[in-house]
């Protein structure tokens, strides 16, 4: 993007896109991704989000409780509640005060929850790809995801998307 | 930058930027953001920092204690005291005696304080810019905040620098 | 990489390469920062990984147990015991029973763990340089560390690596 090219001066040049690696799932982690993906979704930018580790337990479906086929992966599921809905703050959770906090905050300022967010995203294209590797280790499948998502892939199809020229920034 | 271009092959590259988002308020990673920023700006490379979330209760200034309209955010202040001197370790902090070893560490060699680096990117020309919806959520207003901040903007002032060639770094 | 050049329409395009800073010293984190190094090695990529602070303490020397020179770094690494075996998880580190549930999930699915993926990352040409300064502050020589790393460096040894055209990634 630095580089003087051959492109007729007066040519749109292309933004540069981002390829987010959603690795944490703290609430205020996945808000940050939330509004970094929607909002260069709607600036024309190719955005893409790969959800893995703690990341990928957000886009568990909300009704689901208990996941995996073994007991391990039900226990981090039942000690980790999935789920966007169910985050939790880094610091000053508070036993959910922190969150219920910061929910009434965005609330009465205008800023849309992680929810709401994820939804714009989906809508405005941004491409939401979850982590074959960490399903296989949390033992979950496609039906427990959300709808929309991507194909499940390795990290070879996401540094691809960098190779590509795709801005890497993880979460 | 890794594409041939039309530039006379004796031209200077121009060094790649990076624009950081500064979104943790961690001791140690207050202090990594400041090292990266003010020694790329001392490469001459172009360098912003997006202050948001709990970066931004760094830049507050010290003698505030605190900050906000509401109960809530008055709160949120008064639990994790604000100001770039009261940072704390995100592990071993142990009431402090972390960071006040990490100090002394770092003045037995020779390596400058987050709050001296802050001010050393400040000189260099790094430009610190705050999240304008941290702002609103955290009820801060740029009277609470040190001197030399940019504009309070949001994430698409943000991204549109990512768009133009600058490397995304997530802190 | 998004830009149109002068180079000719059936050259390989260059791969970008990524240029990780290892910040965290994680059990999830590292395992993260293994895969993609290793994985991006594997696609021809250039890529190389500054280890600095808490990520620093995963390549040193397994058999060492207390390194530093003076007490108050010798506590540092005796309350967060380094190596890349003794890794803890970020949470639902339960004394040691996540790791070794994750490890034991790991083993079922087949993927390899972060010292096996560090000496795959190693063989495959991914070059691990150690953050001279944190060296200093928490006392280590290049005898407490594990063969193969790079001369340690500074950070503007990495941020040109990034001027010159690596994709950050800081983890």
């Amino acid at each position: 993007m630095t580089a003087e090219t051959t492109v007729p001066a007066d040519a749109e040049p292309h933004p540069q896109g981002i390829a987010i690696i959603l690795f944490s799932g703290d609430l205020e982690k996945t808000w940050a991704a939330m509004i970094l993906a929607s909002t260069s979704a709607s600036l024309g930018m190719t955005t893409k989000v790969f959800v893995t580790f703690w990341g990928l337990q957000t886009f568990v479906r909300p009704e689901k409780r208990i996941t995996g086929t073994n007991w391990m992966q039900k226990m981090l599921a039942f000690m980790a509640r999935p789920g966007i809905k169910y985050r939790k703050m880094s610091q000053m959770h508070f036993l959910g005060m922190g969150p219920w906090m910061m929910g009434k905050l965005a609330k009465k300022y205008g800023v849309s929850s992680p929810a709401e967010l994820l939804e714009v995203a989906q809508m405005m294209g941004v491409e939401f790809v979850p982590c074959l590797m960490t399903m296989d280790m949390f033992g979950l499948t496609s039906n427990d995801l959300i709808d929309g998502l991507g194909e499940p892939v390795g990290a070879a199809s996401y540094l691809a998307d960098v190779a590509s020229g795709l801005a890497p920034i993880f979460i």
